[in-house]
């Protein structure tokens, strides 16, 4: 838990240079736009600790996976996010001085992230080389020209001379913090350097992406250019300026570069894509570039701000997650998906798990262009017949579909037996993603057209995945693990039995659909399946008979079988320095205890909630969430929003407040390791969904506003449909406006027509 | 499966020269002396399929382990056992061109493992370099002198003339198979060579080993002798020989090579003590080394031969077994164990497993003195601290010990998490090792003085790893994995609960019987353990009230919580290309499936079999057996031996015949890898306590012989507290000779006294 950050209701704001906190300030300022991003590692020398961060979307690197004993089906590589070239590298030297924060310490240093504009920008004076200097730095990863990354970077002479050198690069000198021996994965594929501008390209080791830089840097010394010397090293390519100084010098760089990928252009394109991309950019002043950046987050924010009124720390903290998921996925490449830690962080690898599906879609589906959400499903789509190649490798008959846990490109590139090959409910999450992206836009186009072939796959896995049990004479499902992942390959684990049943019972009504509306369709599905009428009545019979572990005494839902074999004590009785637990327990006794990673049984009551009693969510509630130690950072937004669904308020808030600034209070100490990217969504969520009670319901529009009595009030904007529309929340009414066509929508069980805007009041 | 092997009874002999079998073959012809091993290796340069591998005891290197997520607890290293420099290493170019017998195919190949003698021979014919010559090596891991390798090398000019350049090394260009990266593990510490001799030293990066090689090279031409060169390059060093030879030229090397280790000696004493062996060594004629190795074997033989009649390839098979046994442990340094590929291959990593206990030391205490298996009892005793530690870190009080899965030095050495946490049983065995050893040797010595240290911490480890669950009203323990390895994480391990109520009941009685006969030294126990009495109090509960799971209905004790609810086939069913199931089904299928590793309910009776009636024995046999795959090596050694103890004569010698051959007939296709040393055990523990009926009751040697109908009569020998025993079984009467004191003897549970010898009729 950390709390140094100032709070302000646009601005991420840090002031006072702590060496400790800086690599926590690196994630937290962190800049990217859906493309590439990267850390916020000070652009100049910096030799104290720090995790040295730039991503490239798409761009990954096969780790090995050969530990220890080897299991059959395990995948064949472990995918890393790759640590790429620092475009943003400024080395300074003055009098033969490297400036270098962990060597002097700065004075008034502040360091913003303007996430209206999305600016980030840092400020600071500090003495070099018996200099002392005023720096102002300006950082883009730019919103409209994806491929573009500018640097504007001003020192002041403030008092002293002599001479300075200042080197402005590419830097491909970069490894990954968790790389086994240090091991390099990339090489140099060429570079070079004129006066007007260097490249470097590098390609990494077995997968062969190129990463292709190109970089100008103007230089001025009181508005007088100076000339800088093409400079290329060994993985490092840009320009020299070298001159000398005196008091009241202003030295102002301003640096271009662009980053292409052999993921986003044919490799043989990149040179002359370069140079054409280079040719367009120097028509523009950098001010100018900036200035389009900045409009572009205008543009973003008009549809999805959500503002808080009383209670700033809450306003910065939704804002920052909003702005984050912005700059991690902008949806229009369908290979592209939302990495756990976005472009923040190395943690977890692979891009894709079932984050993406289970709490991101629906922030996705309300706040941008619908082609957005909609590239989320056709990511999976395309991926259908890596996850049945997979589901083939683990001995299930061809046809049937595992979608991978974590995936760079469909194949399945997480190696742990119980992940892997048992925390299948994954598929489920999947197959929810296409009921939930035709409830909300009331289009059924993908569903009908791609889905039901993604259904008929995932349905065809799980009636492998069960077998009948004659003892027990019903269908279990044995070796999984749930969403807690602090219990590994159990039986009949509640929740996936539930949605394994569930998406059997989708996929025959989505069948029965097609069937009357698409006869035709209907039978070229079929066909291309091959699927056969025994295969369905199957699916029936286990959706019948399948185990659902309840105990009637407790009122509640069984987590899996001999759950309540275990010391059942609640977490809060946990000593403080014991928690989080994994970083505290051995493995072991994490596993045995009965202590809860994150929402499991309740996950599927707050996926399924219109099929349970309010009651029944209450009494599971009661049980589980004291039970609950929230470690994974998607849990504590379900709570939230089955909290608020049971009027719980008190706990709803609490429940927001820990996911609402995870990272900006550093909440479980890991911020430094980069942000929590999906669990952002989970925040809005807790908003939307809890708070502001934001259903479908027979496919109209429902809310049940709830306004935290810690607020004034809040407001949104969503698109929902043909219409964006914007909300005011406070504890007495809400107040809603419409662009776009009249519609019904639901308050509090009454339903009205909408047409430009309503108020209406609420029953306290 | 392969048949390639000749058969005789005391040889192992390959015939004509297949290039498919010769990894295997390096495997079978594989040589050691307990202090050093190596694979058949061709001296000489071999370009085809092949796994080099000399192996010296004690010397590993600590591997990273951290890919993937991470759990705490987890151990820092996996230990490899390190493929060392090649002491036999000689090269051969005849006019410019490199002897490879995987360029060019030899005639008249032979190979040859002499078990009586300990001597690998392999002799061929073969055209290099437009010359014909007839090769005859011979190659000694010295028995008497274990720090001594011996290699002679005949190359005798069949026809054709011209230059032959030989050049005989120590080689340390070695690197291990399964190295991530190619990683080399060793560096060179110093070479050197004058004309008398060469040496090379080489340290493993991280654990700072030192192997020490000195070697010297004897080289003649038509007797007339060759001065050789001295050669060092980079990780080699030895001599070149350089001459020319024409038709009925006979070229004869002898190289002996002194191989010291910082393991065994301090580190600075290397170089001062290979001169000195070198000095006492070259006293010696070549002959007569060899002959000094010769007898050792042969003393060896008298000791531990098992003779089988009218069936030459059981014969061949057992010889195997308990020759490998001798090689791979000598008994002379408590710091050294061993491992289940002994020196013949690095699979399995680190050296220790509960192996040693289960399946090895009942060999060790009956063909060897009695030091040698005191040694691994003292093992054991040594890591107590070691072992605290690793409990310690897994969240267990101080003071209670988790014997590790897999180690080098008492450390924890694997890394997965349902192993090293879960397989907790292994500290069964180890307890229960010091009660078969108090029971073999009748002398409670050890057990009394340091084994009751490791008895009382294994037993705090149990009494805090079960927790008593208030629905079941017992205690349980959860989160286990059994001996059979294909379930992970369940509940109420049957076995592990039964041998953890055996141990604490196993200590309570020794405590009982040190505080009536040793009422001081009980005293001082209490003392150093801070026993007290609530603990006890404690254990014995925990032995009355600890979950057993049995089944009424079925006559069954079941293996874990669960176990019915699968699907029960037999595995006669499974098709036989899909076995061995660890090769063709995936890691989840096995998990899921009702198939059994190895004994699991079934190794609990073997152990604990007084304590069980004939019909127990029989119904779990019966129900368990049948869905076993026995796909460890450890297997079918168990099932032999309860098969013969409910008359099961059939089965117990089909199981006796899957561990008999097991590598020499190459059963699981992985003989490649390196021999199932500890297995081997299992082969003779088949024989000795399955056939011969052999066991401890009531303090006296008790018999229950039963030649199986295949052979004519088998015949063994044994030690026995004072007395060396010749056993000689047919299908009509067992004779015993008596080497030492008479004592009393029982057979089909009648007692005699025995002098010098005696006949006894066997009822049919």
């Amino acid at each position: 838990m950390k709390n140094y950050i100032r709070r302000h209701p646009w601005k991420i704001i840090e002031e006072g240079f702590d060496a400790t906190v800086q690599r926590v300030s690196e994630s937290l300022f962190s800049i990217g736009n859906g493309q590439m991003g990267q850390r916020a590692n000070a652009e100049e020398t910096y030799s104290g600790e720090s995790l040295t961060g730039t991503y490239l979307a798409g761009v990954y690197y096969p780790d090995k996976t050969r530990v220890g004993w080897w299991k059959n089906g395990y995948p064949e590589y472990f995918a890393k996010v790759l640590n790429s070239p620092r475009w943003s590298a400024l080395e300074v030297e003055v009098n033969g001085h490297t400036l270098d924060l962990a060597k002097t310490k700065p004075t008034n240093f502040r360091r913003e992230l303007d996430m209206q504009h999305g600016l980030l920008t840092r400020e600071f004076e500090v003495s070099c080389g018996n200099v002392m200097l005023q720096i102002r730095s300006l950082r883009i990863c730019h919103m409209e020209f994806k491929e573009l990354g500018l640097l504007s970077y001003a020192i002041q002479v403030l008092e002293g001379e002599g001479t300075i050198d200042i080197r402005s690069l590419v830097d491909g000198d970069v490894t990954n913090e968790d790389s086994n021996y240090g091991e390099r994965f990339w090489h140099q594929y060429s570079s070079s350097a004129s006066e007007e501008f260097a490249t470097l390209s590098c390609q990494t080791k077995k997968t062969a992406f190129e990463a292709h830089y190109t970089v100008t840097t103007d230089c001025t010394q009181n508005a007088v250019p100076l000339t800088g010397a093409p400079l290329t090293e060994d993985m490092k390519a840009g320009h020299r300026f070298l001159t000398t100084v005196r008091t009241g010098d202003q030295i102002l760089i301003e640096k271009r570069c662009i980053v292409l990928t052999s993921f986003a252009h044919p490799h043989e394109k990149l040179p002359a894509l370069a140079k054409l991309r280079l040719a367009a950019l120097q028509r523009f002043e950098f001010d100018l570039l900036c200035e389009e950046h900045c409009q572009n987050w205008q543009r973003k924010w008009k549809e999805s701000d959500i503002e808080i009124q009383g209670d700033i720390a809450a306003q910065q903290g939704i804002r920052f997650n909003v702005f984050q998921l912005h700059q991690t996925y902008h949806g229009l490449d369908p290979r592209l998906n939302i990495g756990p830690k976005g472009f923040t962080g190395e943690k977890y690898g692979g891009s894709t798990y079932w984050d993406t599906e289970a709490y991101c879609l629906p922030f996705y589906l309300a706040t941008a262009a619908p082609e957005v959400a909609l590239n989320l499903l056709t990511y999976r789509y395309r991926h259908l017949e890596k996850a049945i190649e997979n589901a083939v490798k683990l001995g299930i008959d061809h046809g049937a579909a595992l979608y991978p846990m974590v995936t760079m490109n469909g194949e399945e590139c997480h190696n742990e037996w119980e992940i892997t090959f048992e925390e299948i409910h994954r598929n489920g999450a999947i197959a929810y993603a296409i009921y939930d992206y035709t409830r909300w836009t009331g289009d059924s186009s993908y569903r009908d057209e791609k889905g039901i072939f993604v259904l008929i796959a995932i349905s065809r896995f799980w009636a492998q995945r069960v077998h009948f049990s004659s003892r027990r004479e019903a269908y279990v499902m044995h070796g999984v693990t749930g969403p807690n992942e602090y219990e590994n390959n159990v039986n009949n684990n509640w929740y996936t039995n539930y949605i394994a049943a569930w998406c059997l019972r989708y996929t025959i009504k989505t069948l029965e659909k097609l069937q009357l509306g698409a006869p035709k369709h209907y039978q070229t599905v079929l066909k291309q399946t091959a699927l056969k009428p025994g295969e369905v009545a199957l699916w029936q019979d286990i959706m019948d008979k399948i185990v659902l572990p309840t105990d009637p005494a407790l009122g509640i839902f069984v987590q899996h079988d001999g759950f309540l074999e275990k010391e059942l004590i609640p977490a809060s009785t946990l000593p403080a320095e014991e928690t989080p637990l994994h970083e505290h327990w051995s493995w072991d006794r994490i596993l045995r205890s009965c202590y809860i990673k994150q929402a499991d049984v309740l996950q599927g009551l707050y996926f399924f909630e219109e099929q349970f009693t309010p009651q029944q969510i209450s009494s599971n509630f009661g049980f589980y969430e004291p039970l609950t130690v929230h470690e994974s950072s998607l849990s504590p937004c379900v709570h939230a929003v089955l909290a608020c669904s049971i009027n719980r308020m008190d706990k709803a808030y609490e429940m927001y407040l820990r996911t609402a600034r995870l990272d900006l209070d550093d909440y479980n100490n890991d911020t430094r390791d980069g942000l929590h990217i999906t669990s952002m969504a989970g925040t809005w969520l807790s908003i939307i969904k809890g708070f502001a009670g934001l259903r479908i319901r027979n496919d109209i529009l429902s809310l049940r506003p709830r306004c935290p009595q810690q607020w004034h009030g809040f407001a949104f904007a969503i698109r929902f449909r043909n219409n964006m529309m914007y909300f005011r929340i406070d504890a007495e009414k809400i107040e809603i406006k419409n662009d776009g066509p009249p519609l019904q929508v639901e308050i509090d069980e009454q339903t009205l027509k909408l047409e430009k805007s309503v108020t209406y009041a609420l029953v306290p």
